[in-house]
């Protein structure tokens, strides 16, 4: 049996994994709002589409890489979505960090139509997923793998497992974030701190990056600060929603979460302050009394 | 010259230090207050001495690897004081973790007696430090380090030079306290949440640990909690002790630390909930309504 692919979201992420389709040998048809963007991806290989409807109705499985919980209800449902035109039997990849229980919703309500789904969110940046090595996190119905398994496997050179129907890719997506923002925060926390003392933030970074007191943050982010090149590879505001989902899962059982609510506090003071759509590692801008290294404006 | 090396406090960290230094050919005079500590150690080689006076008389280079400011006070110029017998031109090594200020002014005070002086906090571990593979963090000036820097570098795989005088050498290690500190009770967080959740903890450990996410702390420490295992590597209160000095060096400057402060209250609030004394993943049994893994008691 031949899939047919198609992709609908060619962001950062989205573009790289419509990549490692084509580079797989096949000729995804791909759906983005800026017309331009699937026009520009179809002429080295591929088909653009009009809509998610035309998308869907071409398509065994689509995996949908769009920002949040309104894109994908506006992907599947709105005008011209694919829930409409999707067959029986097809796959739907939902690759967004979304609410856990927003996506054991979207299982359930697809299978009233016949339609497969699998929890699927990313990781590991838009250089990984141009060449098929990042990381995805996902659960569904052996059916639903049975069906797009392959391609999973010819996007991410790893494919966690993590269960049998929605639900605990995207809860362990959560967790990722709640770590990757308090790292964030606590490298700038810990940088601001150094800079503070006069410690030279070079040497500071060479030995944390051989210290215990390492994170994967630490050592990506803070060389972004080095360099004073706020160039938004993921921004500020990514974290104000992405630990605010951390929030609200963790509010509607009651429980109490002490860093990852501090860290909010400080990514939201950081986006108030005007930095929500700089580089992540902006936050350190929150911290008075110190000169960061910058770029000169 | 034949450096004559000694070494005061035969802990965890101390003991594979002196065993480091004998494998390098030295003969280490020794002490600790636990006399047998020394006895023992002398029977595979080595000296042991009654106090940090004699121990002093014989030595050329010193390391210090006691607890804490107060241990180190006593150590110099407490009772049997070796301040009082180390001859001009020898070195004191300083490897605890204190306030900067501290050392700063412990290097002034032996500069009057011509002792010279090394800011050398240490990092990795008690496996690390008995196979020599241990990080130090050292500044002092060039005439101390002409003295005692083959010692550091028979007891290290790296020894970090930060300066030429105490201070950055015990900000930096300050700092990756704080790092460290602040990453334990983080993961300590998510794993609480993915246990809340309901998510399996050795697939959230797997995930995390292959992801962006991932710590230094989240790695080592999360193994702890998975195994129900909190045998104390390194106590609850060692953080109470090294985030509440992180807190002080930053008050000093009024520089807030958000991440740290609560960091501090969560180790604070499992202390006196009596976890004082487990191992410092032990943070996580402050949070309610989960059952944390464990062996059966």
């Amino acid at each position: 049996m031949t899939i047919t692919a198609g992709l609908i979201g060619l962001g950062a992420m989205g573009s790289g994994m419509a990549q490692s389709l084509r580079r797989a040998g096949h000729v995804p048809r791909v759906f983005d709002v800026r017309a331009e963007a699937a026009a520009q991806f179809a002429r080295g290989g591929g088909t653009a589409c009009a809509s998610p409807a035309e998308l869907g109705a071409a398509c065994d499985v689509v995996v949908s890489v769009v920002v949040n919980a309104a894109q994908t209800e506006s992907v599947l449902f709105g005008e011209a979505g694919c829930a409409a035109t999707l067959k029986a039997g097809s796959v739907f990849v939902m690759c967004s960090t979304l609410d856990p229980g927003a996506s054991i919703a979207l299982e359930a309500r697809l299978a009233h139509q016949g339609i497969l789904y699998i929890d699927a969110p990313i990781s590991g940046g838009a250089a990984k997923a141009a060449s098929g090595e990042m990381t995805m996190m996902t659960s569904g119905s052996p059916a639903a793998y049975a069906v797009a398994g392959p391609l999973l496997d010819a996007m991410a050179a790893k494919v966690y497992r993590l269960g049998d129907r929605a639900g605990p890719a995207s809860k362990v997506k959560i967790i990722n974030q709640l770590l990757a923002g308090v790292h964030i925060a606590a490298a700038a926390e810990a940088m601001a701190l150094g800079l503070r003392e006069g410690v030279d933030p070079n040497a500071l970074y060479d030995v944390i990056t051989h210290s215990a007191g390492n994170s994967w943050m630490f050592e990506n982010r803070m060389a972004h600060v080095l360099a004073g090149d706020y160039t938004p590879l993921s921004a500020v505001d990514i974290f104000v929603k992405d630990l605010g989902l951390v929030l609200d899962m963790a509010r509607a059982s009651k429980f109490p979460l002490p860093l990852s609510s501090t860290a909010h506090q400080m990514f939201m003071q950081a986006s108030t302050a005007g930095f929500g759509g700089e580089d992540d590692s902006a936050v350190i801008k929150i911290f008075p009394g110190i000169e960061v290294p910058g770029k000169k404006s």
